[in-house]
């Protein structure tokens, strides 16, 4: 197994960038969010910085594409094509468990590792949007708690799968007539609550016996589920203390769980904007937040608190608290709207406004802008002090400012000793330091 | 629009080729089928030869591979991983709308489109196979009715939601924080029988406007689909006067429903075998069939009649016809039944060994052994005598079946006349004549 280095890496591919105003900047290429060689070109350019990997987000319903750019192909088909251009950097995509089935999501996962040599990871969500609850016939979203024992099954089911084929079942005998010793390929007759699937599985094992498994729930549902089945966690935290909190809360779940803690990285989202000056970068940060637009952040706030009106409310004065539902009360995505509220209690006096353009930079994800040093400080800041593993690299405008951060902050944080130089590994398990798992079957 | 060639050549991918025993001869790399770069070296072939596309069909459950070679990845997944090898043939997958939801469909289906430039066809199946029924929860198979009913309104869900961007709907204004036009983007808010879907799709309109509509069934409810819908059709005919019978049918039917059923292409699947005397092709069939193992072919067999018991008729008597059920009371692939029936009623006296090598070779389809001369008259006569616009090619073995087709037989093609020596089109459905339709909400 590859040597764990001190620090992991992830770029989060959206759009021409996280920022929601990137698509008016004047560094973006927004009109090319529809061709393959954009995704090709940042995918290269992590790869060239040696991330562990390159990550797709998804949403199944149309976004709030008046306001600002989208692109929403499908990640997996996405991530495949993007196979022959890259070597070594894993391909991480967002799927649904409450919207697909498992035996062909398995299907789809088992195919991008073996065409990659074992590069696949998987980002689970249960999808929270009643948007896309309105594209696939459920006229009811179902619960937040359901959706988490639905997510807990499926999990059981494609994990199976995965299994199923032993490692060596394909032995190929021409003389003999064998293809496949079929005594090594094992039905799997799962039948549960939300699924019923005998198999076996048509495909053969996965070079990395499994994808990595990736979650970013915050929930306490979410934080059960991570510390169960997450090898690396993508999570959205704005404070050194929370986010140490967040930290120990999984790691102290998972080693309850029986689990080795250290095997799983924990990945906060960070917005870098760096500048050759803070000011500089600074005004970069301001020049973004000036072509905000605030219907769209009004916008995004009010689907965050299960569509409540706030066009009476004016941009200039105090957050109106009282007008926002509990976070207990949001069967969508709790975590996002707790984010929301602890951001208001911790900032008394914070205008609407304001309150709109700290989400505007990367929907509430930690913004550092300052010079290469001051980002590589922060990150390195935050692994000593136990509150992350590596991070979730969200840049505000795309594709520059990753380049920013391969070219000046990476080179800072190998010098350091807390990166690799050269990756290590082949596969996405190996650059975050974890073994292939055996089969059940063997 | 691209004028239409004469003939059009589809290759169908599959394992190390068509005859069930390929995997066992000496030219075919059955190790290579977890490899991309088998695919690859495939498609690339076939696009030297001009084809208008790459095929790949698809089966949602286990094969007998204890006795046969699969390579069974996510046909969606190996296409888009295909995009940057190839430039201009298009790629074509079997996807079905019995066990997906056709929003997550029409997502791959257009993405595939942008990603490819054009590219991207669907081979529309039902799926009839118990064993995939059983993947996903299905305990009792739907009916053969049932599944074309809920073909008919998927389609119509998923041609819908493609048309639901007007190609102009992107506008991209900075200056006035416009991105796309939502007055040019509608809902679909289609409410049937088997599904509710709102909409807006999230995905601006393909450069095709929608996939090449494909299909291959061949039954009544099959025939009626295709005449409906297809652009292209799949067909098993052994006969030319049974293939002139099937072509004229679906004709016919075309043109009652208003369509120009000149913009139909029908391709019969052809297995030919090559070789530079007829004596030498016929040897290499012969050698192929040889390795053939009988109880692969009784397995088919019998699950292609509900499963009936095969095991006490003896191989070299004749094929026991009372022991069959009626092709009207299979509930899979009414087609394939009949098929075979009709072959047993044209050949009396046909053993049973005798009926396995026949479907040994490319499961019930024709197969032309002889030199690259009598393979090209074989497909002009066909297309002449209106039984055939072209050819659903399927090598008895890969890729050599296929390099043999591009070398030998494509340039006598050519220089008769009857086949393009370059693409005239970017799109598959320039390179198969069609128009590129107009959204329904422009």
């Amino acid at each position: 197994m590859a040597q764990k280095p001190n620090l992991h890496l992830n770029i989060f591919v959206a759009n021409a960038g996280h920022h929601e105003a990137a698509w008016r900047y004047p560094r973006t290429q927004p009109e090319r969010l529809g061709e393959l060689s954009y995704y090709q070109e940042i995918a290269r350019t992590a790869e060239r910085g040696k991330f562990d990997s390159f990550f797709l987000g998804d949403r199944l319903a149309l976004g709030n594409v008046r306001y600002r750019a989208e692109g929403r192909f499908d990640p997996m088909m996405l991530l495949a094509a993007l196979t022959t251009c890259t070597e070594r950097i894993g391909l991480v995509a967002t799927q649904s468990t409450t919207y697909t089935e498992p035996y062909n999501l398995a299907r789809q996962f088992a195919s991008l590792d073996h065409l990659t040599g074992g590069r696949a990871g998987w980002n689970i969500v249960t999808s929270w949007d009643a948007n896309a609850a309105g594209n696939f016939g459920m006229v009811q979203l179902i619960s937040h708690a359901e959706r988490y024992a639905r997510a807990a099954e499926y999990l059981d089911v494609v994990m199976k799968l995965w299994d199923s084929w032993q490692d060596d079942a394909t032995v190929i005998d021409r003389e003999a007539g064998v293809y496949v010793d079929t005594t090594r390929v094992h039905r799997i007759d799962h039948h549960g609550a939300a699924f019923d699937v005998n198999g076996p599985f048509n495909i053969p094992r996965m070079p990395q016996g499994r994808p990595l498994l990736v979650q970013a729930g915050s929930s306490d549902d979410g934080r059960a589920f991570a510390a169960t089945y997450a090898e690396a966690i993508f999570t959205a935290q704005q404070d050194l203390g929370e986010a140490q909190a967040f930290y120990n809360d999984i790691k102290t779940r998972a080693t309850a769980l029986g689990r080795d803690a250290s095997r799983i990285s924990i990945l906060p989202g960070l917005c870098p904007i760096i500048g050759s000056t803070e000011a500089e970068a600074k005004a970069i940060e301001q020049e973004l937040n000036d072509l905000t637009i605030p219907e769209l952040g009004l916008l995004t706030l009010s689907q965050r608190f299960n569509g409540v009106d706030l066009s009476g409310f004016s941009l200039d004065e105090p957050v109106p608290l009282h007008a926002l539902p509990r976070p207990k009360e949001i069967e969508g995505a709790k975590s996002r709207a707790q984010l929301t509220f602890d951001l208001i209690e911790r900032e008394p006096g914070l205008t609407l406004r304001n309150l709109l353009r700290r989400f505007a930079a990367a929907a509430g994800h930690r913004v550092v802008a300052g010079t290469p040093e001051q980002v590589a400080d922060h990150m390195i800041d935050w692994v000593e002090r136990g509150a992350a593993d590596g991070f979730n690299i969200m840049p505000a405008e795309l594709p520059g400012g990753l380049t920013d951060v391969v070219d000046y902050v990476v080179p800072i944080l190998q010098q350091r000793g807390v990166f690799r130089h050269e990756y290590t590994g082949t596969t996405l398990r190996e650059h975050y330091g974890l073994d292939r798992p055996e089969s059940r079957y063997t």
